[in-house]
């Protein structure tokens, strides 16, 4: 069998080594210079050659600075003679481009897709893309992982009264189909805020569907960035006199201060993401348990090298 | 300026009759065989050298029949040197295929894309996409139109009063930016069904979000094809007491007995579609409304062909 | 080595069935529904991952339902990392359609050829294509195998002093090498009808080239429709005082009635066809032989899969 | 309308004189140099941008040198910006391999097609192809002319009394379709040479199917190499007793001293071909007559320039 | 003739302005969004169907950024029926990265070149290239344009007697060529340094071949990043008892200060570049002279969108 | 592991032969013919499938044709379903076509590299090219051998008093860095000739850069075809009194009795190179040593089928 190689590029070293540790395979040394006019090279220090190859970058911030440089990396890879690229892509930014709301602009997650199979991909690993249809943006074999089991799995190990009397509320009738899987794994009722659009420009979450007052209320969406939603809902929520909230999220991108101003709510008990994005120390707050996807992306990855069924893990529940 | 050709497949001739009407051309003859062994051959039966080559087809009923004729065409007309070839696909029955649900399917939404641009689609013109993101499975440039203004027109030219008790109503929150758009059009307020899902296979419409008591209702889809949301609407908006109910849609599939059992239904006074769609003269009833979108394909292949925004037209008002 | 994995779709399950009885290996289920828009969903139900997995679809009535199915097909089989998709296409209709003898018409068995390619096919395993040139028509490896050993076994079983007695007879010139070759198999000398052009549209087969007189004639051809060349090759041969005639080809496909209206004919004592192209039990008459190229099918495909040579067992002979 | 543009190879600078004289446009100066290492390099001294060029160049003898030559022109008429680039192809030499009769060989046909693709062809003009299926070997269009006009008129310009008596024999029943064309030009009976295929390497002219005794018969094949099917065809009509004997053909190769060895048959009154290949002066004998084809490249290339259909001129008769 | 549109990115929008204004037409807005997750939206706002649509954008500093940017605008000209897409590149940085000088890194200047043709570039238009293969990276016709004409133009408006006294000296033979270009542009003569390799990683000048003693020099090279080379060479013409230095190049990218510490040398008397990379005013000194490009950029533009020859203008003299 | 098939063309079987010694490998046998229209057919006459296929080839002069046939080869591997085709091209002529300096030429070197990757080439082993930046051309991975090692051990296992008196004399500063390498390798020092460019056709070599006067010089060059740049340095050698002169380079071509007229010389000792290009017997003279680069390629070719690094062996010293 063709031996496994895997590399990080700058974005998250971090996630790339527990990865690693996970597989019992060690981090290959990947050297990135940037020249004097600011143009990029990455080496990748470890033999390729006939080598199954795991690039891991999340497209978080600076998101175009690693998206060049995955790119690079990839590339390498090929003419590294490596017999399969697969990248790693625990977040992928550009998801949320995936529609043409203006006339002239680019549906950037379909770019991008077309970029990373121009640099040599011959197979993407992704995590809670923003939406499924992102999937089809891509040429090349996905899988398409989520992170519902790590979530509940946190949640499983509360107060059982507590967990009882919770129910999980999508800030958005959209996400519902993952908010419902999730309240199943928790064995617990789902709601969900209803945006109601008065206008182009004019959204607002105009009721709740199902029933939350008294509630434990855990508040489940794909990613936050800077929050807006999820304070809107949180005002809703308030409002039908829930008893307690908790956040929780795949992607916690947290931009703005979103995390210390979420945190700042007293109602607020607690933030859990997953650490597909990186958050540096000190952004982060005692609310804040990030929990790892790194132990489902080694079991993807052994599975992919293996040849086993990645869908039988990780499908939706 | 490249003189156009336009050329109709089997699908819906009386459509692109229509729309050659509205342009001033003539719609060119097309020769279908079909061979002892079943395969087709299709003959454009004009000269298509440099022309401006407007395929129209939607992919209907049937629809394998129906998509493989239109990929013969393509070929034909690439053969045949012309100098550019647009579909005019005015309903794309496969873009709701276009997510991966389970293990081991394709995407067909996508693949289909791909295959019309293989055969030699230089562009494609659709009308009403299943979901946005469907338009960045397409390799080539897109023009999405939509049909809003044609059956906004429809209900302007009714009884004002009844208008002004009037309230736009989506059977799902995943199409409310579109039902939205169209209340706006028609200057009256907007009502969604909220859709909640118990688990994977317990979906049912819990509540309707915005005022509809005692008003006359417009159910707006994009296509309506067995009628199943439809029919769990117009049984909650019964429970809620409106005072009328007519629906609308883009694509008027009807399956399976639709069009009549909703035609049944004694409080439904009208049903209103488009011609996307062919729709036998037998399985018409007296409520339905079929307008005409011919104009609206016209104007936009004119602007394609002669080069003028079409954004500026046809963008979701 | 990767392991192998072989479904069918719903072209010919038997054929499929039979040939992997033959390798010993399960055929792996698959599911197809079709929604009420009309298209097509095909899920293959095992583990496709780094296997090498064959997809046996003949391009057989319905043949435009047949080939989107098997679009599909190959492309599940790619998004669900197959190492290596081969189609195996026992009966390629389209190859029928092999040069451009109007303007303005696709070339469809090149067409055809690039979709399965553009939809995932790494590999063909083709037999007895319509003209040996088809096979330049695919941008991927081909393996083209025939019948002529299976149709000789047949006759090699026979009475040996009718088999003395016989001669091989072509219709077409065009074909007189595939005869000629088949006649070496049975040892037994060849004659070819000529067909004359008068002019593009009044082509007969004006003489026999050979001696037939007297003689047990097996006619060979490679596909049999709605058979009008044989049936006026069988009113040459009559004319001719001919012992006995049988008639033999690859592929069955009997389109109007073909099988009925031949074995309606007196004077021919049998028709032997493979199994290349189904045919229904309701069709079959009396004089009607079927052999099954399912053991070379499953011979080739064993070879395939385990890097073998091919051409060293099925070249012409 | 983009300005036109014709350049020659090194392969048949004269004819492409001839066309361009036809035209009434400039021959556009072409230099070759080949360097120390034997490498080619090749200029186009005439601006390309946005022309709509054509590159002149039947690969013939020396066909590899020829063929690279042409390759370099598409390519550099690609980098200088030609708007569309038509290779004129008036002998394609290469289409001769069009089938895989040996295992481990390249359909070179298809391969040098692909080749001239790469290298920067938007299309191809070529003249009677060795198959018809090689039309299909292009991914790009193809006009596929023929020479019949002017080789009928050739022989419309002799003597009425033997024409009346004259007969149209193919060598071959595969080139009869082609034959009986050029029979129905000329208003007289058509024959063909039947060969027998006794083995795999053992054909011959078994018999000729139609009236020649006594008749003054016009040879017709596509092209002539070294000759050796019409020398069999030439001993079969004599045993026939045919009153005299004319041969034409399209490609005029003469290799290894055919023309010569033809010439030298008493019986051969005449040698007519057209001058898609060149012949240099020092092979042509007094009974060899070559017609220009320069008119009908000429009138092709103005009607592909102008965007008017070609296959209205062209097609078969 | 299809309408020019002019867009530029946010690398260098004075440079598009003037390019612009010499060109007579508009600079069309463009709207470059970050979204809270750091990924770009890019939006052109103008028409761009059937247009020849030309993208001004250097890749300087920051150039990840300016890349995507770039990609984005190219997919978003595509997707909005563009009939033409120049990508006028004055400075492309990623040529530096031309070759493999280590194992396992991506050879940059090729891969951008991908990047950007399948983000949707028809063509580039660039200017002095770091090495002249870079052009051979581009799989899209290139135009590529040097400044020499405009440097030279500069320093033949200075004093007579300075000019005939003056020698232009390249850091290095490698850029000989040019050199001795820009010299007979100047009519004076032409030296070089010439750097020796003792091993690979100590490369120093060790001599300057041509004479310059009492000479005013001219220093040419093609950019000045960190301007190492040049102060090397500074030191050698010190030592040799020059009369004056200036110092020239193409692009100023004067990177790490290198500006600032080149002005600092008292004997440096000017230093002269292009604006093809914007250098911020609080960077510049009293001896910095730029000069612009816009015109010849304007002028090759021109010629391009009406189809003349550039190279009759930009040639090497 | 999939096994090893390495089989050669006309250009240079010896090599080929001797490469597979060294291997352990039989050369597999190759059948070429030569049609009467002059097109060529290449048999692979060993089973290519699944196998891991190697192509001997240097594209020496008859450049053209060895050209084809290598692209012949590669298809008609790529059809025997190769698994991998790696092109081993000791020489690659076209690398000298690397730029574009005159206008509407091709850059041949990038034009054949595509011209192989279409024809089927999966990778290269190239050694030598003319310029590092050509290894960008292709698209496929490429690994870069170069012959210093070989051409180092020859001069080791001379006199060691002469070794220590000699310098490598590099005929140009473009190619210092490697001279530099190779004087490394035998440790001695290194000088060069530096070209002066008086005007773009007046190049000559002004100077020699480093001590000579005394020494025993080694002339290297990468390659020699007419020998005009090493004659030239040859004068420049005498006038600064070396005491003897070998000449050393990787590729003879030796075009236009460049090796009898250098070999006259008569303070020319020695001329060294590798048989990366053939030499006939006739050509050879006394003063000539023919180093076999045959143990580098098979250990290179061995190294790849196994998947190990090549870089680790054969990078620049």
């Amino acid at each position: 069998m063709r031996d496994i190689a895997v590399f990080s590029g700058s974005a998250h070293p971090e996630l790339a080594a527990e990865v690693c540790a996970h597989l019992g395979v060690p981090l290959r040394p990947t050297r990135v210079d940037r020249f004097a006019n600011d143009c990029l090279q990455v080496q990748l220090q470890a033999n390729c050659r006939e080598r199954d190859v795991y690039l891991i970058q999340p497209l978080v911030r600076p998101v175009q600075e690693n998206l060049v440089e995955l790119l690079l990396m990839l590339d390498a890879a090929r003419g590294a003679s490596a017999a399969r690229t697969t990248v790693v892509l625990p977040h992928y930014s550009y998801a949320r481009s995936d529609k043409k709301d203006a006339p002239r602009i680019s549906i950037g997650g379909r770019l991008i897709a077309d970029l990373m199979v121009t640099a040599g991909a011959s197979r993407i690993l992704a995590m809670t893309l923003h939406s499924p249809q992102v999937h089809g943006f891509f040429s090349v074999p996905v899988d398409h992982l989520h992170a519902l089991r790590e979530l509940a799995a946190h949640f499983h190990g509360e107060d059982r009264a507590r967990l009882r009397n919770s129910v999980v509320v999508s800030p958005d009738l959209g996400n519902a189909k993952e908010a419902a899987a999730f309240a199943r794994l928790l064995g617990i009722p789902v709601a969900a805020g209803a945006k109601q659009r008065y206008a182009d420009d004019r959204v607002e979450i105009s009721s709740v569907i199902g029933e939350v007052t008294g509630r434990d209320v855990i508040v489940l969406d794909d990613e936050i960035a800077k929050g807006s939603t999820v304070f809107e809902l949180l005002g809703k929520l308030r409002g039908l006199g829930v008893a307690s909230i908790r956040v929780a999220c795949t992607h916690g991108l947290f931009a703005q201060g979103a995390l210390k101003r979420l945190s700042a709510e007293e109602d607020v008990r607690e933030i859990v993401c997953t650490n597909t994005v990186p958050i540096p120390d000190e952004e982060r707050t005692e609310k804040l348990t990030v929990l790892s996807i790194a132990p489902a992306l080694a079991e993807a990855v052994r599975r992919i090298h293996n040849g086993e069924s990645v869908s039988a893990l990780f499908d939706q529940p």
